[in-house]
């Protein structure tokens, strides 16, 4: 495994062609892509025609004559291939939290006479926060509680709604078992909600063929939707008509222009839009996950394992001896896109190796993240991180940093 | 009033450089600022900017070294300027609909024991609709109500936990008092949340002049922050810290990258943001509210007042045996940025009108508006217009255009 190795493996790679397609940052290797994707050049070229074009002539009238009133809709229906939904079963709208809150909202009118929802403690908090947010205004209506990740399948029963779990856990990379988990659920009445932040885009999702209720995820990971991109909700239509959407905003209703004064919502997916659709945010969106579509999920992800197996074993050989442990499971298929190491000085490394040009983040309290988007990362630049890496921790130059954790990476 | 003296007007306008730095849409008289603002130039050049540079090359590291974390609270804080608040006390996020919500729950959570929520039947349908999609997830906290705008003053009594008004009514332009109205309110103990959508850049507001506990409003109106623009939420310093918000996102955390189980909400206003910040948004209402502080809201209120005061009698002068009635107050102080006929052909009308290059829009059953933006608008735009519509009626050319109500326009 010398540089060689990797120059013939990105020579040979299939999607070699797709690095070409965004914004390289100069001197640096970026293993983020988990946290935000790269840029891609067609976002700027959209967006310039967008704002000249769109907006700067065609005005109010672009609403309707260049479809940026269904732009959620389409965006979802794009997202809809990678994640296993069916056309009308995925809208890009708000945030991933907002989206949350919606499911959340949902699943409990779809469960009627239970109140508990269920999730793990170590899921991401933005999904327990909004939990928590909704029991603090009507605790009539829910009761939130967590579990341990590994007592999930045992704390099912007749008195739980729904769970809320996100499939790639943030910190490790670790894949839970959707299939499983959806049909023990089931079996005891209880609806699902998968959180899909790390997964779209990073790994295929199989969400109609295990019958999955809701899911949720994020845009601006591996979809390369731009900082703070527009989020996505997933409802199985076999609900949908059921939910009266809890954020009951004038997009989401049946006849917007009629300005009635009462709610009536609209058919299948479009009642889950609240206010404006965010126009600008949703076109960056949509050209992150038209590449991700062309790239081919198959390909991305046999490549991401690729990548993840070589990555292991170079820091294996080359860095074990400065204490990296590794944080994400050994067996590649349990592992989704990104790559976890604990360090007893994380914060600090973590720090010495963006000043060195390795972007990773960090995770409390010990975890150092890389991202594998193989849309863009290449074998070579798993091979020069994991050089440089060991040239940080040879110098030891993250004891120039504090370990004071401040945010972002 | 010829067109010689609407040219004279707009040679001697103060504002007359502002018009230059929007993308004027050939061969159309725009009045639909209140509904869809023009782009500014600067919007596309700093959005080349964000994404080449802070995006293409600073990647995840731009959340710090661009301040993007906090971009909500920088034009939120720009925002406050401009309806009468102080730093720390604005936030922009999400869209107005969810910042309803979120001011809602909070104003119930502020005035525990009671459970009403008074509106106008009148108001904007989200308002009214968020109200309901809470009421119907949580009726045991909250009761919606509406009665009729002409009556809030009399219906507000010791039962009601707070109103929800729209200062500028979306389909007259009328501005309601918000002094004596909020005055009145909180004498019998009700708080009160103002939806300042039509009034954000468009006239002088004052909230803590009013001592207003909440308000909202909307980033794509007169702030020109483009379609689907971030909207922006009020919080009185007084409410701030007894609020645990409905929407408890990690973005409002105490301390998000401690990824705590649970949510402490942050200091101030910070606790109001959800998720991620919608940066390619955020950035774009930014450039619109630098336009709108830079020409000045007194100068571009009179300037819209002086627009509306001539637009109108040379309406009734050119076009009142078409069949206009007027439908904004004859009381120049009582409206605000648009005027509003109605007509009773009104949505051919105003297709017609479209068709013939004057863009106003409908709202159902029979009003006609145009938005008058001042920092676009000018003297010799509103001459033209009235010609132009007298044009239409005169060869009634109306008649070709469906009277179906379609969607925006």
């Amino acid at each position: 495994m010398d540089r060689q190795m990797m120059l013939d493996l990105d020579a040979n790679d299939r999607l070699k062609k797709f690095r070409d397609k965004f914004y390289i940052p100069h001197d640096t290797l970026y293993f983020d892509g988990n946290s935000l994707g790269m840029a891609p050049l067609e976002t700027k070229r959209k967006m310039i025609e967008v704002i000249e074009k769109e907006w700067g002539q065609g005005l109010i009238r672009s609403w309707a004559d260049e479809d940026w009133a269904i732009s959620g809709q389409r965006v979802g229906n794009k997202i809809a291939k990678l994640i296993g939904a069916n056309e009308g079963e995925v809208i890009a709208a708000d945030s991933t939290s907002i989206n949350i809150f919606k499911a959340i909202a949902a699943a409990l009118q779809c469960n009627t006479g239970r109140k508990i929802v269920l999730s793990t403690d170590d899921n991401f908090p933005t999904d327990l926060y909004m939990m928590q947010g909704l029991e603090k205004f009507s605790p009539e209506r829910i009761k939130g509680m967590t579990v341990k990740s590994d007592q999930i399948l045992d704390s099912l029963n007749e008195e739980v709604a729904a769970i809320l779990l996100t499939e790639v856990n943030y910190k490790t990379g670790q894949i839970l078992d959707m299939s499983k988990i959806t049909k023990k659920a089931h079996e005891k009445g209880i609806l699902v909600i998968w959180d899909l932040s790390h997964s779209a885009g990073s790994i295929p999702v199989h969400l109609n063929k295990y019958s999955v209720d809701f899911a949720v995820g994020c845009g601006y990971k591996f979809l390369n939707g731009g900082p703070g991109a527009p989020a996505f909700i997933f409802i199985s239509k076999k609900h949908q008509k059921n939910i009266y959407p809890i954020l009951s905003g004038w997009m989401g209703h049946k006849d917007p222009f009629e300005f009635s004064k009462n709610y009536t919502a609209a058919n299948g997916i479009d009642r889950f839009l609240c206010g404006t659709p965010p126009l600008l945010g949703l076109i960056a969106l949509e050209c992150g996950v038209d590449l991700v579509l062309e790239a081919d999920l198959k390909q991305l992800r046999k490549k991401a394992i690729k990548l993840s197996v070589i990555f292991i074993e170079l820091m294996e050989r080359q860095c074990n001896k400065y204490g990296f442990k590794l944080a994400s499971p050994k067996n590649k298929n349990n592992r989704a896109g990104h790559v976890s190491f604990r360090h007893a000085n994380g914060f600090s490394v973590s720090r010495a190796l963006a000043a060195d040009g390795v972007i990773g983040d960090f995770r409390v309290p010990d975890i150092i993240r890389f991202g594998i988007a193989p849309i863009y990362t290449r074998y070579q630049d798993i091979y020069d991180a994991v050089e440089r890496i060991k040239h940080v921790m040879k110098l030891e130059k993250w004891k120039q940093f504090d370990q004071k954790v401040t945010s972002y990476t």
